[in-house]
């Protein structure tokens, strides 16, 4: 299940940056399961990568090999994350990075390995290594599409954005693709990102921008609470464009090009939300009149991951008692629960520790039997926000959870 | 759906504490859903309460009148929580306690009140009034099994247990009664106890003994991670006992004392979480090694509190890889993976960051098969350990949480 249309839009090609992809067979024989990305030589990578403390063996690698600055190849397979797998998973994933060197013509180090799936297995390696080739082969600029399909697991559909904007009669485009649909959350749940841009950016930038842009987007979503081992966001410019080097926050084109690269993030991000596994409902909690921002988080977190919030979501059910007794026990310190206010879409619901007096249940029954639902909180403290998205609680996310061996 | 077989006990009475129900038809015509306790005069009571910032009305004048130190009665509804219900919620709390003591011959500060079941409306103070003075005639030192219906919400069955042991050839009893099975959480999450004994107990020991039980009990069991505004632990000493006053943690007596008050705590702990929401499973994660208690606890609750490690749970699944991540991402500063250790029962699963080499599928599969599972974690970083208790997450969570409004 997934909640409302998203169909894959059309992707603009970035110069410099081509994606093959290839069957494997990881897990599901015949399915396309394997995807490269190979980097023009004049491109920059930058990347966030899961908190995790099990973080799984490609993570480790990429992270490894970025310290290069001269990645050239990216290589992803779905099926098996190649995480808890010990010393012989760090060993395949090297592997996998010097046999992709050696057929491309480049170093190990210049190859980023990533790995989504199973958790706790040992990787397929004569197939992966055996359909390496044929996904060089199919290496092209068009194929953003199949390389969205590549990186799925329980996805019900490929995630794609693309973007573009003018600076001086020049066009600049930013491209992405991303999978995820269960254990989302912040700090890169299962979820992998890959965002590409022509513009050239300097390094230092580069890493500026994808840790906020991941913060504003990737770091905002959450479906269940859980945080995965091997989760990655990776921002990529080709610096294809004749324009120059964006390399400070400073001036017209990086306001541009910053909202344009936080555009396309948002909206992978969103994407993964509303394909929540078993989600019937996409939600955005807004948290406003915090002393600081992380309190903001703090309480819209504790609602989006409310399992009494969530199964309301999913009964449609306007129960604004459980959002209260979330914001309750955020653990704000010294809140004065008699200035919190809540709104459902832009009807108040609570004022004054209570009912607010205008609401009524046909208000509130409105509001809950919609797709997309808005929870918004006054906390009467301060001046900070924060916002998250999330989904509810369903039947199917217990079905699809019991049912496969993520 | 509740696990196993818990037959209500056969509870032994408490000299100097009578109980008495009645009907007011709060929630639901003709249930059993007012209670009143009657202490006599020599009674002490201490209590812990929820830390949600959004608590109830009976909860703020709860702690207002327990600082009389001269309680006479306890009054507990179900089926509306008088929460989130702002200073008209107060003022019906306040009512309650009035008329209970203009009745029985007491004054209002001296009388506790207690609810449970749906927030954010008012108590139909008519009915609960008009149905004091039969829980008033009822009073009776056999009223525990009655009365631990009386107090249940969502709960399939009534919670007791009950303790005695002998010293100097006396005999001391200690019983008592919970409610709870959703919303449970460290803190006190929709649950109410109350645990009563025939000792002589000092007012600042009880006090202590209040918190120390309730740490080990309530505050370690978890189902839903979400935790209430209306949830009460109350320990009663009725003093009927002539044996000498407990007035110190040292000597035989009180290690008696305590071992039984402890027993009595977590059997109605365990006893919540077995009759968890939907829960077809009981499930203890015990983490070891850690540098201190709190680290312990943490990985623990981080573990209990999972999505993916509950459905699997429920699914009978050994997915060790979601407990794994769950222990990666608890937020242990700086933990070594490779020092981890896993077991299911007795089974070891997780050894060097991967699958131990010993284990096998079907090894795993044995203990998931079981109704009561033992997940066991050394951290391998220190001496300290904590243990929670929990339940998965099925279908019939997700359906009663969507259909009744709490």
């Amino acid at each position: 299940m997934a909640v409302g249309q998203f169909p894959f839009p059309q992707m603009t090609p970035i110069a410099g940056l081509r994606l093959g992809t290839a069957s494997a067979g990881i897990k599901t024989p015949g399915r396309q399961d394997l995807v490269v990305l190979g980097l023009a030589q004049e491109a920059r990578v930058a990347g966030v990568f899961t908190q995790n403390a099990f973080c799984a063996a490609p993570v480790t690698v990429s992270k490894e090999h970025l310290t290069s600055n001269d990645v050239r190849y990216l290589v992803i397979n779905s099926g098996n994350a190649n995480a808890c797998t010990g010393e012989e998973g760090l060993a395949d994933a090297r592997l996998t990075c010097r046999k992709l060197a050696d057929m491309a013509g480049a170093r190990a180090n210049q190859v980023l390995p990533f790995s989504t799936g199973v958790i706790g297995e040992r990787l397929p390696m004569a197939r992966l290594l055996a359909a390496l080739p044929q996904a060089l082969d199919n290496l092209s600029e068009d194929g953003w599409q199949d390389a969205a399909r590549g990186i799925m697991t329980t996805d019900t559909r490929p995630k794609g954005a693309s973007v573009q904007f003018q600076y001086e009669g020049e066009t600049i485009t930013v491209t992405g693709i991303s999978k995820g649909s269960g254990m989302i959350n912040p700090n890169m749940a299962t979820m992998l990102g890959f965002i590409a841009t022509d513009a050239k950016v300097s390094q230092a930038l580069l890493e500026q921008l994808v840790k906020k842009a991941a913060d504003q987007s990737f770091n905002r979503i959450t479906v269940d609470g859980d945080t995965s081992t091997n989760d990655a966001c990776m921002l990529i410019a080709t610096g294809q464009t004749p324009l120059p080097e964006i390399n400070s926050t400073q001036g017209e084109l990086f306001a541009k090009f910053y909202n344009a690269v936080v555009s396309v993030h948002i909206q992978l991000a969103q994407n993964i939300v509303s394909d929540g596994e078993g989600a019937t409902k996409f939600v955005t909690v807004q948290v406003e009149g915090a002393t600081e921002k992380p309190e903001a988080a703090k309480v819209a977190y504790a609602i989006a991951q409310s399992p009494l919030v969530k199964t309301a979501l999913f009964a449609s059910d306007p129960n604004w008692g459980r959002i209260v007794a979330a914001i309750g026990y955020a653990g704000v310190e010294d809140m004065d629960s008699s200035l919190v206010k809540v709104w459902l879409g832009s009807v108040l619901i609570v004022e004054n520790g209570g009912c607010a007096a205008s609401y009524t249940e046909e208000q509130g029954q409105a509001v809950m039997d919609q797709e997309e639902i808005m929870i918004r909180v006054d906390l009467g403290r301060g001046n900070s926000k924060d916002r998250v998205w999330t989904t509810d609680l369903s039947h199917d996310y217990v079905t699809i959870n019991a049912d496969y061996r993520s």
